[in-house]
Formats: C-alpha cells, sequence, structure tokens
C-alpha cells in the first residue's frame, strides 16, 4: 500500500521539504532501502548508509541537507523515536485474518459476536461470550464461557481466555497470553513452614508441611482499554474480586501477574517479571526486565526498578531502585562501588590491627 | 446453584448461630456482597463494609457480635483461610466441558477413554493414550501418543503433553503448561568451555566450543496424584528415566523444571522458578518465586528459599535460606545489614590510617 | 526397533568386543535393562546396577572386564557423553505424524508443502507460507501468512510462527515456542521517566509519564539452521529488520529474547533468561538459566555467564562472569569471601576506633 509523502507528514506531523508527492510504501534502515521506501536517518551516523540503499526520501537530523545527500524529499520531526512510532503504525500490515467467522472455529451459539470481529481458523468460543465490534481473533484461541472482549481488540493465535474474564477495547495480546489461570493459593491445615519463617526470619524450618489445601479462585481478571500483554505471559484470577490491570498498560513476554494483583495505569512491566499476589502497583511504574514484586505489598505511582530488581517490601511513589534486596538506586550505586574495595579493606584493618596491637580476630 | 448455610457449616466445620436454613450462593466481600452471599469477615476490619452489601450471613472472627451487625446469622471458624479454601470449593463452578467427546476432536482409535471423561473441542489424543475416568480436558489440548491422564483430572485449554507422559490422579493443569518437550542437553565433541569453568572458575575461557551435538531424551515424565501445575510452566522429559514431580506437589506460572528432576511430595514451587537438570528436591521443599535452583544438586526435606534465591549447591534438610548465593536466611540478613553500613566503614578506615600514619592504599 | 550392536558400534565410533550380532532395542540405566538393551556404565560405580538388569551388552570404561560382569559384549568410547548423544539418536521415536497433511488441518491453497512434510491435526498454515522438505508439524500449530519453515525442521505442537518469520534446516522448535510476536517497544511523547532514570541514575523520578505509543514491529525473525528453541520460550520481531539467532543455538524453555536482538553462532542460553531489545550477542556464548541481558549492548565470543548473573553493560570475548551485576567471576568469588567476613570487620573497625580513640560515626 503506497501513501504520498504528504499525508505521512501529516500523520507524523512533521516538517516536509521537497516533493510532496512521492509514493512511499515502507520504512527502512537507509543502506537497506528501495527506491520507495522512507529511509530512518535522523541521526548523521545514519546517512551513511544512504547512498548505498535506493531511497528517495529520508526522515533526517535537524538541519540536515537533503538535497546535499541527494534526496528529493526530506521530513523532519521533532523527536524522532515518536514518530517512529507513527510511521510503524501506517506501514503494519497486522496479522491476516479473513472477515467474518472461519467455519472451523466452535463458536457456541449463544456467544455475541459483534459487527466487523474477524474470528480465525480453530477459535473455541465459549456460552455466553461477547466478541467487541471490529476485534480480531487471529486464530486457534480460546474464549472461554463469559468472558468478554471489547471492540477493536487483537487477539493472537494461541490466546487462552478464561471464564468471565473481561478484556477492554483495543487490547492486543501477543500469542500463547493466558488470563483467567488459577491463582497459587493453597493453605495448610496447621502454621505451614512459609508462615514461620514469616514470623521468625529463622534459619530453620521447626514444623513440617501437611497437605496443601486449594483455595479455588472465584474471582475473574479485568483488563483495561488499551492494554498490551506480551507472548506467553500469565495472568491469573482473583480469589474473590478480580486481578485487575489498568488501562494503558503495558506487559511484555513470559511476565506473571499473580491472583488479586491490581496493577494501575500506563505503567510498563518488562519481560520475565513477576508480580506475587494481592500486591498493587500504582500508575505508572516501571518494572525493567526479571524485576520480583513480592506478595501483598504496595508500589506507588511513578516507581521505577532496575533490571533484575527484587521488591520485598512497600516502595513510596516516585522512587528510583535497583537491587536484591531492591533500595534507592544512588544507596545502591553507592554500596557497589564500595563493595568492589572491600578485599583491600579487610587487608587494610589486618594492618591496622597489627599496628596498633589488636589480636587479628578476623583471620 | 444455592447451599443451606447449615450445609455450608458442615463441610467448613464451622460453628453455627442463627438462621441455619438460610440459602447461600456465592461468598464475596463484605462490601459487594448480594443477599445470598456470605459475607467474608474474620477480621473486625472487615466487617466495616457490611453495612454496603446486602449479606444476611458472614464468617466472623471468634465473638463477634452477629446481631449487632445486623445479620441474621454467622459462622464461626478455627483458621479462617482454611475454611476459605473449604468455602471456595463448594462455590468454584469450574471450567465448562460438555459430556463426552466433542466433534471437533481428534481422537485416535486406539486411545482408550475412561467412563464420565469429558474430552472439549479440537483435542488431539494420540494412538493408544489412556485417559481416566471422569478426567475433564477443557479443550485444544494435546494427549499424545502412550500418554496416561489419571481419573478425576483436569486439563485446562492448549495444554501439551508428550508421548508417554504419565500423570496422576486429581492432576490439575492450568493452560498451556508442557510436559515432556525435550530435555536441554547437548555436548560438544571436545571439552566445552562450560567444563572448563566448572573445573578452573577462571574468569577467562581458554577452550572454543565447537558444535553442540544433541542428547536425546529417551525418558519421559511422571506426575504424581494431587499435582498442580501453573500456566505455561513447562516439564522437560528425562534423557534415559522419567522426571518426576511427587503428590500433591504444586507449581506455579511459568516455571521450568529441567530433565531428570525429581520433586518430592507436597512441595510449592512460586512463579518463574527455574530447575535445572538431574537436581533432586526433598519433601515439603518452598521455593519462592523466581528462585533458581543449579543443576545437579540436591535439596533437603522441608527446605525453605526466599523469593529469587540463586542456589548453587546442596542444601541440608529444614533450612531456610536467601540471596544470590543463597545462604542461611538469618546469616544474609547480618550481611545485608553490615553491607549498608560498608560506605561508612571505608571512610572509618581511611580515617583510621591517618590517625595511625599508614599509607592509604585503598583510595 | 532392533539394531546389530555391530551397526552401534559404528555409529557411535566406539570399538567392540564379544558378539557382534546382538539386536539392540534401547538404552537404560544398568538396573533397568531389559535383555535387548544396551546398558550404560561408562563407570564403575554404575556397573553395581548391571546384575539387577538383563542387560547382555554395556557401555564400560576403558579397561573394564565385560566378560567377568557377565556380559556378551561390551563398547568402549573415548567421550561417554558424546557416545550417550549419538546413541539417544538412534533409540529416539520421536513424535509420532502421519504423512501427508491431515485432513483437519487449515492449510491455504497458495501453501508450498515441501516433499515429504508431514502436516498433523488442527495445524493452520497461511497465506504463501512455504514449508520445506521433509518438515513434521506434530500439529495444532500456526505457520502465519509468508512464513518459510527449511527442509527437515521439527514443530511440535502448539507453535506459534508470525508472519514472515524464516526458519532455517533441522531446527527443532518445543511445543508452545512462540517467534514473531511484535516487539515490546514504546515511546512517549516527552521524555519517559526510564530515559531521565538513565540519563541521572537518580533516585527519584521528577517527570511523569504520559500514555505509551506503540511502536509496530515491521521487522520479523530468522532462525538458522540447526537451531533448537525450548518450551513456552518468544522471539520477538524486530522493529524494522529481523531479529536473528545464528546457526546451531540451543535455546532452552522459557526463555525471552527481545526486538532486534541478534545472538550469533552456536550459543546456548538456558532456562528463563531474558535478552532485552537490540542487543548483539556473539558467538558459542554461554548464559546460565535465568541470566538476563540489558538492551542495547554488546556480549563477546566465547563469553561464559555463570547462573543467574544479570549483565548491565558490555562484555569482552572469552570474559567468565557472575553476579548481579555481572563482573569478572574471580572478582565477584573474591568479594564474595570478603562480605561473609564483614560482620567481623565492622566490630573490628569499631574496636580499632576506640583504641586509637576515633569517635565512632558509624554506629
Amino acid at each position: 500500500m503506497a501513501f504520498s509523502l504528504d499525508s505521512i507528514a501529516q500523520a507524523l506531523g512533521a516538517r516536509l521539504e521537497g516533493d510532496a508527492a512521492l509514493q512511499i510504501t515502507g520504512a527502512s534502515e537507509p543502506a537497506l532501502c528501495g527506491a520507495q521506501d522512507l529511509a530512518l536517518a535522523m541521526d548523521p551516523k545514519y546517512a551513511e548508509g544512504l547512498p548505498k540503499g535506493k531511497a528517495q526520501a529520508a526522515i533526517l537530523w535537524d538541519g540536515a541537507d537533503w538535497q546535499g545527500l541527494n534526496l528529493k524529499a526530506a521530513l523532519f520531526v521533532g523527536r524522532p523515536r515518536l514518530a517512529m512510532a507513527h510511521l510503524s503504525k501506517i506501514f503494519d500490515p497486522g496479522p491476516q485474518i479473513a472477515p467474518g467467522i472461519h467455519p472451523s472455529a466452535v463458536v457456541d451459539p449463544s456467544a455475541r459476536i459483534g459487527p466487523g470481529a474477524a474470528i480465525g481458523p480453530l477459535t473455541v468460543i465459549g456460552v455466553n461470550a461477547r466478541i467487541g465490534a471490529n476485534a480480531r481473533i487471529v486464530g486457534q484461541a480460546t474464549i472461554a464461557e463469559e468472558a468478554v472482549i471489547g471492540d477493536d481488540a487483537l487477539i493472537c493465535s494461541g490466546v487462552r481466555i478464561g471464564a468471565r474474564v473481561r478484556i477492554g477495547d483495543r487490547v492486543i495480546l501477543q500469542p500463547g497470553v493466558a488470563l483467567g489461570g488459577d491463582g497459587f493459593a493453597f493453605v495448610t491445615p496447621e502454621k505451614s513452614s512459609v508462615e514461620q519463617v514469616r514470623e521468625t526470619l529463622g534459619d530453620r524450618v521447626e514444623v513440617s508441611n501437611a497437605a496443601w489445601t486449594r483455595l479455588h479462585s472465584l474471582g475473574t481478571v479485568e483488563i483495561g482499554d488499551d492494554v498490551e500483554i506480551g507472548a506467553n505471559s500469565t495472568v491469573d484470577r482473583g480469589t474473590i474480586r478480580a486481578t485487575k490491570i489498568g488501562r494503558g498498560t503495558k506487559i511484555d513476554n513470559l511476565v506473571q501477574v499473580g491472583h488479586n494483583v491490581e496493577i494501575g495505569e500506563d505503567c510498563m512491566l518488562c519481560g520475565l517479571v513477576g508480580v506475587a499476589g494481592s500486591t498493587r502497583i500504582g500508575n505508572r511504574v516501571v518494572l525493567a526486565g526479571q524485576v520480583g514484586v513480592n506478595d501483598n505489598i504496595f508500589i506507588g505511582d511513578d516507581v521505577v526498578a532496575g533490571g533484575a530488581s527484587k521488591i520485598f517490601t512497600n516502595v513510596p511513589a516516585g522512587r528510583v531502585i535497583l537491587g536484591y534486596p531492591a533500595i534507592k538506586m544512588t544507596t545502591h550505586n553507592e554500596i557497589y562501588k564500595a563493595l568492589r574495595r572491600l578485599p583491600r579493606i579487610l587487608r587494610d584493618v589486618s594492618a591496622l590491627k597489627k599496628a596498633v596491637s589488636l589480636p587479628d580476630q578476623s583471620n
């Protein structure tokens, strides 16, 4: 599909110089561009690739001499990465799904399918499920009984959506996402070893767990509008209430969100993050890859947790944290610098003790 | 479905006061209760919500004045969380699966399906597979050739069960579980860099890996009775013998269990735990979220490992551990406290060296 | 299927002593062997099991007296683990897939299926997809539009392969692998809290993220020949170019590879490893279980990262690393030893300060 450079400039809010009528069919790195591709060269270092490709137009840095670069036109944008986002939307073909319901899908007669929705092959849709208008279900997915999918949602292949789960408008679920598995909640007849450790912080367990009795999950999962969840991630249903993910929050691949968790709006959870049961997370929180969050704690708004932080206790709003256990990033970095000098400090202390004739207990 | 309060009291082993004939259809938080819901208010702080809801009966704390709370009846229990577990079982509707074999399922004629089993849509059951009595397979699952599923098992949507895998009675597999993938085992013609590092603990690799030759997995996976495995978790088959998970063990979402691993009975493995190949884990062991366990080690009975512990070496029975590398929890906490004072210690040591006129080597 | 011991010896490059015509149908641990199994007893300690089983032939250690062990024949090999690999290949029955295309598969008429390929039940193959010669697709998998699968590939049940993804020859994808999910890339209109933290390393966030705008993934995924990827692992498509995994690289279960990542040849990524976006990894790199790799960094050839290492910065070729943050393994171990002595050091420093009459600031 081709767009005029002029229409692309408008979609990007970009300033256009040169031939506004150029037809553009894609975007690429400068060296890989065909004649109808828009070259992405927002930085002078990327411009070196232009002569290797065939681009006639490029997005350039402010003040760039597009004519000197042998281009017929150029776009200039304020925030290149944001322009990239708008551009990528224009050229994304999205998954191919034929309109209507594929004949191989197994759709319960009681399910309500919104106008314009596309249901791919071998999908199962259960009793009283509701699919929003223009929703796209790529195929081989499960929408269990009484689940609700919002308008314009995109459900990729192999997604599992459990009974009574509710999903907002424009939500994107990548392949293999599992929403509404049962929560991981078990109880022992007597106090368990975990309960004992939490009380005593002791180094030996004095009690022995009897068999685990299952706490069934009667709650569900609620996913707000504009949420995206990455491939093979999982969100468990709540025990009584719903596990909730707020509007606009983005979740990467292989992330685990436990039962009863409530995550606010516009958060970002990167790959392999785990959030244990009943924890509440505020708005605009960022958890980098492999971060772990304890159960039953509270993470305030705007918290940023660096890669692999392990968060054991409440975190106040706006704090930047890092480490295992996670602490303020600046404190972590100070301790870490000291740590690298620790072997030397040990030698110093030994020398000091000799100098002042103290017995050397530490060796 | 409605139950008399009397019958619920019996199922919970609870003491009942008030109207035993009240009909109850669900359980909920006090503020969210309808007139036929049982309010969960085991602690006085939860009782505040009662006037906001419509509950006529509640589970209350010992000594609570249910009449003063405008209730018609109340239940009193010894261990509230255990009562919750029993209660949740009563009201869990479970997944809807029509009885019998759905016509869209692809079932090999040689497969044996037990009486009362329900096989959901688009399930594949292979040659000589056996499905136990009253087992429920929600749909779109794979039961490969010669796999055996026990009685009363619940296999959720999209579960993958490999050839010859054996699963006990009452096992629950959440959506997307994959049992019986091939073990991750490769060998190089000459000593590999990993073998070298294990021998020398050196900081540079002197050998370079040639191509990896695959060790095929001829073993299988055996899952004991009453095991539950969470969404998208994976258990690999053994090389020669079976990878084994013992009776009553509970495994959360996104957990990886490597080839040849043997896990005992009544263990609990939380989300994103990884257990590397050939490790043996005793009974009643608890591994918190994101714990990692090295290959070829042994974890004794009743060990409790705190969140994100990384276990590199054998752990004796009953020990409580934490950290990376995991050590006794009390030792970890002592070191950690000292660590927070480390930047100050560095300044002290500098001051001391000046005071005794030692050269300051550490700066 | 039975093989003569002679033919097995040839496949293994083993020296044979005794009855070369013995018919062998499997391989097992000595104590579990039937009469036609080859016993695996490469070490004298394993030989103890021989009398408990019925093996007539075994692989033994150099110099072993096979006649004294009551065997009719024995094999001797140079590197036992490599012999095991060759042996396991001989006896692996592999998954059962009927030849041709199962009638329940949904195959677009435009798709090209190579000669000898086997397509299992309920598989979906999209527009213009290409399946290589003798490729095996176990069933219930997705091969989206224009995807390309190489010759002799093995695609296990429930694998999701996105549009335009390209997969080499002899690739093995374990159950539930998801290739070609969209990259996790979002941008805010103004500078985000993450950008601020990266610039300042501060301990509080001063800016608040507005809504995230999605960077669509126009690139694809390219998997080289002889790659294996474990159950439920995920590889995201690139933004503009392809995410690439080089020839011969092996990836374990539940591994996340982010968008634009390039991984070299013959690498090994163990379970639950996460590699964040746009990072490049050299050849023959080994990342142990739960290792995390930051975005936009470079890992040199032959690097070995120990279990759960968290890699935040570039790593030069050949280095062996460990820890959070990951540093040279030898340095890590030295610091770690010092750390265990830290509580004592604190007491020493207090005593020293008293001895030289310095005020004790650190308490």
